[in-house]
C-alpha cells in the first residue's frame, strides 16, 4: 500500500504573460503544483489556505485528482494573487502585481487525520512556518523542503534551523548558489549537506538536476522539449512527482529515489506544456509512464 | 584493428589568464586538444602548420601520445598565439591578444599516407578549407565537423557548402541558436539537422550535452567538477574523444556512438583540470576507464 504526501503552501490565483500567450486567473500556488503533481503517484494532504473567492471549478479539479482537501482552510477575504511576465527566454520574468490577500496571515494547522502522514514536503513559505508544520506531526519517515531566495535573505536563521530536519532539499542552482555563497555546484552542494539535510536536489530548469547525498550524486538530463508554454510551477511539480513517487515505491534512498527523480522530471516536463496546471489537468498515468520509458531510450548508454 | 582519425585545425601556443592561476604559452588550439584527447583510444594523423619557434618539448609529447605528425607543416615564422582571459564564472572569456602569424596562410596539405584515413574531424578553420581538406581524402567513412561564431556569420555559405558532405557536427549551444537563428534546443537541432548534418552534437558546458539524429535523441549531463582550472578546448578534447572513441570501436552509430559521446564528455571533464593540456599529459587509459565507470554510476537509473 502506497504511503500519503502531506503537502504544506501557498493556493494561488495566477496571471501570466509569456511571450507568446497569457492566462488569467488560473489555479497556482507551490501546493497546488506539488499536489496535482503527486495526485498521480500516491494519496496527497494538502495545507493551505485560499479565499470565498476561490473559484469552485478548481476545488473540483483537485477533488477530482482525489487530493484531499481537509486541510484547505477557507478564510473571508481574496485568494493570493500573482501576476507575472516571462522574458523572451522563459527563464527570467518579473513579478508585475503580488496580492498576498488571505495567505499573507497563514498558520499551517495540519487536521488531525493528517498527523500520521509518512511523507511531508514543507513546500516554499517561510521557514519559522514550515518548522511549525513539523512540530505538528505525530511521526513521520521523510521530510522534504523547498524554500526560495527572499528566504535565504530574510529569514536565514530560521532557515538554517529548519534544514537540520530535512531529508531532501529541494531547490534551484541559484538558490544553491545564494545559500552556501559557492558558485561551483559541487561546493556548493557539499556545504548545504553540511547544514542538515541528508540529500539535496538541485533544478537547473532545462539542464536537468543534479542529487546530492553524503556519498552518492546522481545526474540527470531534463527531457527535450521543443514548445514551453509556461515555466510556472515546473520545480513544484518536479519536487511533486519526486515526492509522489518515493510514497508510492516506499523505497527513500538509492535507485528508487533515483527513479523517484525521473518521475519529477517527467512530470515538470508535462507541467511546462500549457499554462497553469492546464497540461495536468489532462494528463494521465499512462502519458507518464510513457514520457519515463521516452526518458529511460534518451538517456541510456548502460547496456 | 583500430580505425585511424584525420584532424585538421590549428595548432597554437596560448597565454590563458583565470581567476585562479595563469599559464603563458603552453601547447594549444582545437588541433592539438582534438588529436591528444583521441590518442588514447586510436591512431591519430594530424594536419596543421607551426612557426619555426615551436618548442621541441611540445612536439615530443605529441609524438609519445603516439600522433602522426607528418601532417605537421613547419614554416618559416612564429607559431599561432592567443593570449584570453575569463571572467570569474569561468563561462566567458576575452581574447587579449590574437597573433595568426604562421598560421594565417594555413592551406591543408594532406600526406599521401593520411589519404586513408577513415574518419575526418574538420576542426574549427575557415569552412572552405575545411571543405578543401575533404577533397583530397581517397574515400573515408566518417567526417565530424566544428566551427565557431566568426564562421557562421563572416563565411556561412562556405559552411552550409560543408555541412552537406558532414556526418556529425560538434557545436556548443549558442553556436546551434546563432547557425539556426532558433533559440529552442530542439527545434534549433531539426533546422540544422536539414542543413545536411546526419548527426548533430550540442555541447553545453557544464550541462552536459545533446545528440540528435534524424529519429533519435540522446542526452547527457558533464561529469560534476569541483575545481575547474581551465576550460580552454574542452570542446576539442570532448571531440577528440568522441571520434577516437568511434575510430576504437568501429560502431558509428547508435550504443557505440552513445558511449563515444560518453567518452568524449569524460575526456573533456579530465581536460579542465589543469591549464592547457596539462592534465591530458599524465592521463592513462586507466584513468578514462574509471571516471567511464564512475559516469555511468552517476547516471544510471535504468536497472
Amino acid at each position: 500500500m502506497s504511503h500519503s504526501v502531506c503537502v504544506v503552501g501557498s493556493v494561488a490565483l495566477d496571471s501570466i504573460q509569456t511571450p507568446t500567450g497569457s492566462a488569467d486567473d488560473v489555479l497556482g500556488g507551490s501546493c497546488s503544483y506539488f499536489s496535482v503533481a503527486a495526485s498521480f503517484f500516491a494519496p496527497v494532504n494538502m495545507v493551505g489556505v485560499i479565499g470565498s473567492d476561490f473559484p469552485e471549478v478548481e476545488r473540483s479539479f483537485m477533488e477530482s485528482r482525489g487530493i484531499n482537501l481537509e486541510g484547505l482552510e477557507v478564510v473571508d477575504g481574496a485568494t493570493f494573487r500573482w501576476t507575472g511576465r516571462y522574458h523572451e527566454n522563459m527563464n527570467n520574468r518579473d513579478t508585475l502585481d503580488l496580492q498576498l490577500n488571505v495567505f499573507g496571515e497563514f498558520d499551517p494547522k495540519l487536521p488531525e487525520s493528517y498527523r500520521d502522514s509518512d511523507l511531508v514536503f514543507l513546500a516554499n513559505i517561510q521557514p519559522g512556518l514550515q518548522t511549525s508544520v513539523l512540530s505538528q506531526l505525530g511521526s513521520y519517515k521523510l521530510v522534504g523542503a523547498d524554500t526560495m531566495d527572499h528566504w535565504i535573505t530574510e529569514s536565514r536563521d530560521d532557515l538554517i534551523d529548519l534544514l537540520k530536519d530535512v531529508d531532501i532539499l529541494s531547490i534551484n542552482d541559484s538558490e544553491a548558489e545564494q545559500l552556501s555563497g559557492e558558485s561551483n555546484v559541487v561546493i556548493a552542494a557539499r556545504k548545504i549537506l553540511e547544514m542538515g539535510p541528508k540529500s539535496l536536489l538541485i533544478k537547473r530548469g532545462e539542464y536537468g538536476a543534479l542529487l546530492f547525498s553524503a556519498n552518492d550524486v546522481f545526474a540527470v538530463p531534463a527531457y527535450p522539449l521543443e514548445r514551453v508554454i509556461d515555466p510556472t510551477g515546473a520545480g513544484d511539480c518536479f519536487a511533486g512527482g519526486l515526492f509522489g513517487s518515493l510514497a508510492e515505491s516506499g523505497e527513500f534512498t538509492g535507485k528508487g529515489l533515483r527513479r523517484a527523480i525521473v518521475h519529477g522530471s517527467v512530470v515538470a516536463s508535462f507541467a511546462v506544456e500549457d499554462f497553469g496546471l492546464g497540461r495536468l489537468k489532462t494528463l494521465t498515468r499512462d502519458d507518464i509512464d510513457q514520457r519515463y520509458k521516452a526518458f529511460m531510450a534518451l538517456t541510456d548508454f548502460h547496456s
